[in-house]
C-alpha cells in the first residue's frame, strides 16, 4: 500500500492534486443537469455530485461551486425553480463530457454537443432526449458550505421517466440494463455490471443475496 | 418510456418507494466508515452517501439519517473527532452489506461480520484491513438539511492509502484496477470498468481521450 498526506499533496501540481482527491472518495453518479433560462435557453451540464438526500419526502442534492464553473445551471433552476436529471449512458460520455466546456450564457451547450432535448412535463425545462432515466425536479433549498464556499442545492424529485426493461417487481430500477455510467475522478466514464443484490441486514443472520429470487 | 410522479409513489408501498427513488439518482459510492468509541469499542457501518466536495482543501460529505439508523457512528465521530472511509472491493460486498445490521453499541461490527482491522496512522481509529483505498478523515462541521432531518458532514481528508498499482503518472487513481463496487439503490452491489477518460472540456473544441495516452 502506498500512502499520501495532506501536506505531500499541497505540494502537487494543481491538476495532479485534483486527480487524486476527486478520484479518492469513489465512484460518483453520472448525470446531466438541465435548465431553462428565463429568456428561453435552454442549458445542460454534466455532474458527478448529484446524491441521493431521501426517500419519503423524494429528495436530492448535488453540490455548485459558484467561484470556479459558470453559474449558467444555479441562475436558472434559482430563476425558473426546476431542472432535470439525466442519466449519462454509455455511448453519450463524450457528449455528455464536453458540456462542461465554458460555452457563453447565450449558447445552448444541447446544440453545441449535439444533445436533442425534449419535453416531457408541463414545466418548461428540458429533459435530454437519448438519457435511460430522467428526474424532474424543484429546487427547495440550498445551504452554503462555509468550508469551500460551495452550495449544496436540496431539490423535490416529482417525476422519474425511465425506460420500462430497467423496472423490476420489487421498483428497483437496474441501471446496468440501460448502460448508465459512473464517474472515476475528474474525467473517467466507467460502465457498471451489477454483481448481487442482498436482503435486508440484520444482525446475527446470514447475508442473503435476492438478486437470484427474480425481485 | 415509463413514467412515475410524485404521487403515484406516494402510494406505493414504503419498500417499492425506498427501492425506486434510491435507484433513480445514478450509482452511488461504496464506503465502510470505521469509526472508536470513546470506551474502545471499534464500529464499522456501511455507507453510500459519501461525496467529493473539493480538492483544496480536501474535502467530502456524508448523509446521515439519525432517525433511521442507530448513532454510533455518529456518536463516536463526534465523540473522537476523526473517522475513516474504506472503499468496498468486490469480494468484500457481502460482509460489508452485513454492516448495515443494527448491531449494538457494545458489539464491533468487525468481528461480526469478520472483517478485519487495522492501525495504519498516529489517529487510533480502525482501517478496514481488505479495503484496496482508504482515507484518514476529520470532522470538520455538520450542516442539518432541515427538509428531512438528516445531517450533512463535513471532513477533512487528511491522509489517503492505496494499493500502488492503482496509481497513474497523473494521480489519477483508477479504481476498478482495484476491484472497487459502486450501489445501486439500497441494495445493489455493481462492479464498474474504466470506458475512456477525456481531456479538460474546451468550447468548440473536439473532446479528446487522454486514456490511450498512457496518462
Amino acid at each position: 500500500m502506498k500512502k499520501i498526506t495532506c501536506s505531500e499533496w499541497d505540494s502537487l501540481s494543481k491538476i495532479h492534486r485534483l486527480n487524486l482527491i476527486n478520484s479518492c472518495t469513489g465512484y460518483k453518479s453520472a448525470n446531466l443537469i438541465g435548465t431553462k433560462s428565463p429568456n428561453g435557453i435552454p442549458n445542460v451540464a454534466v455532474f458527478s455530485s448529484v446524491t441521493h438526500l431521501g426517500s419519503s419526502p423524494a429528495l436530492l442534492g448535488f453540490i455548485l461551486r459558484p467561484n470556479v464553473v459558470p453559474r449558467n445551471t444555479y441562475n436558472n433552476i434559482k430563476a425558473t425553480g426546476y431542472f432535470t436529471v439525466n442519466h449519462i449512458a454509455e455511448h453519450m460520455i463524450a457528449q455528455a463530457h464536453q458540456t462542461s466546456a465554458s460555452y457563453d450564457a447565450e449558447i445552448s451547450e444541447f446544440d453545441m454537443v449535439n444533445l436533442k432535448q425534449e419535453y416531457l412535463s408541463d414545466i418548461d425545462v428540458p429533459f435530454v432526449k437519448d438519457s435511460p432515466v430522467k428526474l424532474l425536479c424543484r429546487y427547495i433549498n440550498e445551504y452554503e458550505i462555509a468550508e469551500n464556499n460551495t452550495i449544496h442545492i436540496i431539490a423535490a424529485i416529482e417525476e422519474i421517466h425511465f425506460r420500462d426493461e430497467i423496472l423490476h417487481n420489487d421498483y428497483w430500477l437496474q441501471l446496468d440494463q440501460a448502460d448508465v455510467v459512473a464517474v472515476n475522478g475528474l474525467d473517467g466514464y466507467c460502465l457498471p455490471k451489477i454483481v448481487d443484490r442482498f436482503d435486508y441486514a440484520r444482525p446475527h443472520t446470514q447475508t442473503k443475496s435476492i438478486l437470484k429470487n427474480g425481485a
